[in-house]
């Protein structure tokens, strides 16, 4: 009988490291262009600056993983290829209405799929699972959009209501984003049903995440 | 009597460290910001890539002379907020009619901007003007834009013609911008007609580098 409790093995689940890589490094240039637009759109210097820092962690992540994509070998563009309309697609729809749900969109889609990737570089080789992790763990400087948030929403009461809403929004969207991420997305696989098993617990965790990050802003998830 | 081909004397025309760096690190914040459009717009994933390393270039120098202000125990915000709405209209300006322009903006403005703050920071004293220097030296990673711009121009001559009138047009607003960061813009320092004639060389040494990275692209300047 499954237990919810244990330590899920993700092996199963792990796409290829060529498909990690592509998805993830694109992911991580996605996240850096919203960042990007968060500075250059940003309401005063003190913020743009801190925000700015920020826009470079996830693109030293995204180059992180184009130097392993590199070092087996491969055309980053050409590992990245297939993943471009899907997520560039995700990112216009989560990019918000102003400038505070793009903030918020950069913290908790960010948020959640490092946790992810994270998550899946468990079932990648040795010899990369596990420096993937480590790069993908790395400060995000995503502290200045969490106080940013708090104290815009601390005195709004209708902003705290949009944007508890928006972030309820955009979870359902990264999560599909990170469902057509995995194998069992396939029913061709023949292995969908236990694959749907292994899966759940790893949504169960990564949704427990993004609940604590919405509780950290004071917003009911 | 003057001679231009002495190496000229510029410590009198450097502004004070404080100055220097607030005005430096938000220009480089800029051509972080218009290099971060160049990646949103990139025709191709390549090039994508290789202009992110670009903005990542930028935004490394633009934190590295945060570090230097904040070494100094002064606030990265308060430094540079003088200097917000000259360059933030200076960038508005050569922000271009498309991609191409956005590009050839980001290769010359920045290229022109790097060598003027290398210049003037020769006039800082010896515990922190060379690493300045260092640091703004480093390896812009412009040569995507270069062999982008390249292999759009060959077979183009109405894009050709184009991007030269805009790169005469945009060199003029750089100099403005790298002018008035220069004492002698300030008339009551009574001391306009001596510093006029040291910023005379400078900014021909400007120009003269400016006209080689035009004749690089191949386009008349």
């Amino acid at each position: 009988m499954f237990k919810p409790t244990e330590k899920v093995d993700i092996s199963a689940l792990a796409p290829g490291i060529q498909h990690f890589l592509g998805q993830a490094a694109y992911s991580e240039l996605g996240e850096f262009d919203s960042l990007a637009r968060a500075v250059a759109t940003a309401p005063n210097l003190a913020v743009k600056e801190g925000l700015s820092a920020a826009a470079g962690r996830a693109l030293s992540k995204h180059h992180g993983l184009i130097t392993e994509i590199r070092r087996r070998g491969h055309e980053p563009a050409t590992e990245m290829a297939p993943f471009v309309a899907g997520l560039d697609e995700f990112r216009a729809k989560i990019s918000g209405a102003d400038w505070h749900e793009l903030l918020l969109s950069c913290y908790l889609a960010g948020g959640l799929l490092d946790d992810f990737f994270i998550r899946l570089s468990d079932g990648l080789p040795r010899d990369i699972g596990p420096r993937v992790a480590q790069l993908l763990g790395e400060d995000s400087g995503t502290s200045v959009l969490v106080q940013e948030l708090h104290s815009a929403i601390e005195d709004d009461q209708a902003l705290r209501s949009r944007l508890a809403m928006w972030g309820r929004r955009l979870v359902g969207d990264t999560l599909l984003v990170a469902r057509s991420a995995m194998p069992a997305a396939d029913p061709a696989s023949g292995r969908a049903g236990s694959n749907e098993a292994r899966i759940e617990p790893v949504f169960t965790e990564l949704i427990a995440a993004h609940t604590r990050r919405m509780d950290g802003l004071g917003l009911t998830a």
